[in-house]
């Protein structure tokens, strides 16, 4: 596990902060960031991630991620699932905390503290309509130069496709529920 | 960042082992396992990664990976990329170097000191050539019942994908070469 940095360290360039979109329907859209903010850290890089929709991460993923603290900073947001069980809140709730979510990742983008900044599960709260297009693509077009912006979740709206430099699609191929298998501890969740 | 570990524990099953292959061309097969990585030790699982093709991590993500270390563990194999720019190894070499990886990956699956087993690129291994298709079908087929294997690389063998419960394609919907920004830091490498 030992690397040589004199040997296999690049030749630092200008950074060109990307905007990422990871989007379909497939695993490994939020883990993926994970995955990222692994390799960021090692390089030194402050990386925070607001969760647009809360209880999306377990605990093994919120007490993981401990691990790559202090230069990855999670921050919970949002009220839980929308419209699905046990989901007991106004739709208005949601939009609030969701337009709250948004708020705090623009801070965050803006502060100058970070250099990847992940909005996990946006495009879903866009395709719910819990925050509007307009302000989407707003944060977007603020981004600063050198700031890496990546926006997660299903659904993509086109436009932030657009709006976007790198787009993967997580396309599920064949999945163990489709098998009859249960959800697993370390895949799943 | 804090979870209630009472409140959000889900009840612990008995774990079936899945066989897991993370394809495709697009960006996130690697740094998905890595953020797998994140979560499993957040669980205090023990994981392992052997790397089929060295040099395809760069030290951002081995300084990175050790954060997760002790659980975490990197097992560099390989000798690097196979007929690009700046190989001079024959192609026995690689075939030597890719069979002694299958080779460790089986002891550390069979070791009973890991819960997730990640064969980086072997794919990639197989697809060249390096190793042969019947021994990695061994290899998944004597994976113990409680172990999770994962398989990542592009042009993911149709055997491979029919013994996996679960199969997930990284496409290529928008890539940043493709506007002619080339690799970014944190993103790319």
């Amino acid at each position: 596990m030992k690397a040589d940095p004199e040997k296999t360290r690049i030749k630092e360039k200008r950074r060109l902060g990307l905007v990422l979109v990871l989007t379909g329907e497939g695993k490994g859209k939020t883990t993926s960031c994970l995955g990222m903010a692994v390799r960021a850290v090692g390089y030194g890089m402050r990386v925070v991630m607001i969760q647009f929709i809360k209880g999306a991460l377990h605990y093994g993923e919120l007490d993981g991620a401990k691990r790559l603290a202090p230069e990855f900073e999670l921050v919970p947001m949002g009220k839980g699932f929308v419209g699905i069980m046990g989901d007991t809140l106004e739709f208005a709730e949601h939009v609030e905390a969701a337009k709250e979510a948004l708020a705090a990742a623009r801070r965050k983008m803006l502060s100058g503290r970070y250099d990847i900044v992940i909005l996990d599960e946006i495009n879903v709260a866009l395709h719910l309509r819990l925050v509007e297009l307009s302000d989407v693509v707003s944060l977007i077009k603020e981004k600063p130069e050198n700031v890496h912006l990546i926006l997660t979740g299903r659904h993509a709206h086109q436009e932030v496709i657009r709006l976007a430099h790198l787009v993967t699609e997580m396309r599920n191929i064949k999945h163990p529920f489709d098998l009859g298998i249960e959800a697993q501890k370390g895949i799943d969740y």
